[in-house]
């Protein structure tokens, strides 16, 4: 049995599809930092720093602001479970993936589902929304901010009041906006916001940073039933990060070393430089990808920075491009998903992968290889 | 914001709780290898090795066996969420904190639950479960193979046989036991069985290592509805870890390569060595803790190697000497827990925390605190 199994051994890859992002070698020291115990005082600061600079990243004031023991698919279920109640009335804005999925666990919680679909590649439109909550008297809109699927990017403050002047609260998926563009959890009135930590945090996947509002924590203690899940029920975690120090589960002490050193070096560039930087480079990607004859998916007004959708070329082979990328090139990017796959590319520039450096690379790369 | 947060910087500890355990530099250098795309080739085949492995270490054949994207508890949560339906029968026996969760969490899915409860300190009789059985028509019986809390080792063998003479599936918590001690899957025909990485495979907290036997898949298969949980559905997950690679959510990758080093140190060492060895210096510990005139909580039959429940001695201050075991001699042991709070301390020996140096190390420490 000893000798059937070698020594791990993993390419460095330059990571420039929907996430992972590349990992800074600090976040790596500090994720292999000596583990101690979930009670250790040692610990219980960590866990603290880490929930003030959750609060910074996010612009938040919100008390109960933590990284949930699971990835960013994780948050999306934590903030879903415990926000709605069997019976509530949700309404879920689709126009990718992420929206999707939150169909479905709306419908596992026992919410009564309402969906306004769009175009995947476009933004959802804020006066369908309030079309529909003018005869759909939802308790809660989900919204997703940066599609992963498709590389839209949804202005959310016009939805934000229209969902508060309807008396619901709105439920916002981060994942892959989080550190890489603007998102104002307090100035925009965001209730239950989730993201992860492998994409403009660069940090590894693992742990899915949420936030509640003071509302968002009120409709929690009224709730009449339980969480369904017993792993993500908040009402019990916010007793484990809070003051109370109650004992819930282990947390993932390594993953959370690893998560305070990915927002120390996020809060050092400071969030208003970072965004910038995304949205440069991203700029600088696109003009590349022009010169190179390829075309966007998504209008320019709805483009994530950090996400880039470009259309496969007719006559270029999906599949061998992103192996000859991967084997010849080393570098990783993304394939279209559902309807999409076969269709676009997903180009990432997240985080530590965001730069300049790396536009120029795959830009060279795309040119040669599309050349042959 | 820059200077508000300093280097990480975290003691070295010598682990003697209920978990985590020391982790050997393997592990850690696996740990913070560089992170690759989850769909990346180099990824998939960590990902066989991990599954093979853990089969190994699980003693099974089951093809259904991965790790979960979250600690011991959501391995707990997997397990029950998925093998129980709506209105299921589920039998759980309760000897500890983690029966009690166990019972929690099979009411939030919907099942109908009856308890065996036994002392904390004590076994389960299987004359009992038997008795029960016979007037209560269970579709699962569950079971805690090292209570945690108690530091009682369960037998399971004779159990087994009674669950499946009645017709009902065996899901078993090896969170504690897991390469500690004894636990042949196959062999004692445990259908449901989940553990954690943090204690005898010192590995860090964050990932649940769980297998389905192949009557156990078949229930999933079967079900009529979805699984309340999306995170931890798996009818999904197997389609994500199977030759199928369907998307689900992207996995825990750096836990997942240190996962694979901690498996490998496990099988290097061999399973039987590896259970001798825990054996052998449970005993010079409760030898030694005999010696100081302490007595263990539990009977010598039912003792788990790995987690040494001491009865605290009268007239010795529980917080101040844990106390002064983390600041003086940099070693943490854990408290009691629910009933046994301020009753019992838990000595932890396992995986890379289990040497003879700890032991005397820890014995020679509460020797000198004690006689002061």
């Amino acid at each position: 049995m000893d000798n059937m199994y070698k020594d791990l051994s993993l390419p460095n890859r330059i990571l420039l599809g929907p996430g992972p992002s590349n990992v800074p070698d600090r976040v790596m020291k500090a994720l292999s930092s000596p583990v101690v115990g979930h009670l250790d005082p040692a610990f219980l600061a960590v866990m603290e720093e880490v929930q003030e600079m959750l609060r910074s990243v996010f612009m938040t004031a919100n008390q109960f602001t933590i990284p949930v023991s699971g990835t960013g698919s994780a948050g999306m279920e934590a903030a879903l479970v415990n926000i709605i109640e069997e019976g509530d009335n949700v309404l879920v804005c689709v126009n990718g993936v992420f929206g999707e999925r939150m169909c479905d666990i709306v419908e596992r919680c026992g919410g009564i589902l309402r969906r306004i679909d769009t175009k995947w590649g476009t933004s959802i439109d804020p006066e369908q929304v309030l079309k529909v909550l003018e005869e759909f008297p939802a308790d809660i809109v989900t919204i997703v901010h940066a599609e992963t699927s498709t590389g839209v990017l949804q202005p959310l403050e016009e939805i934000s009041k229209i969902t508060h002047e309807k008396d619901a609260l709105l439920v916002v998926d981060a994942v892959t906006s989080l550190g890489g563009a603007p998102l104002k959890i307090d100035e925009w009135e965001i209730d239950v916001c989730y993201s992860g930590t492998q994409k403009c945090l660069s940090c590894p996947p693992g742990l899915a940073p949420v936030t509640f509002s003071p509302r968002a924590v009120e409709k929690l203690e009224k709730r009449s039933q339980k969480v369904q899940s017993w792993y993500l029920d908040m009402t019990m975690i916010r007793k484990y990060w809070g003051s109370d120090r109650v004992y819930h589960h282990t947390a993932p002490i390594s993953m959370i070393y690893a998560l305070r050193e990915s927002l120390r070096i996020v809060l050092e560039e400071g969030l208003v430089k970072r965004w910038e930087r995304h949205q440069k480079l991203h700029r600088n990607l696109v003009a590349g990808l022009g010169n190179l004859g390829l075309k966007m998916l998504v209008d320019e007004k709805f483009r994530t920075p950090m996400l880039n959708s470009v259309i496969i070329p007719s006559g270029a082979d999906d599949v061998l491009i992103r192996k000859r990328l991967l084997d010849e090139y080393n570098t990783e990017i993304g394939s279209g998903l559902g309807p999409l796959k076969g269709k676009i590319w997903r180009i990432g520039l997240m985080g530590h992968s965001c730069t300049q450096k790396n536009v120029d690379y795959i830009l060279s790369a795309l040119k040669s290889l599309l050349s042959q």
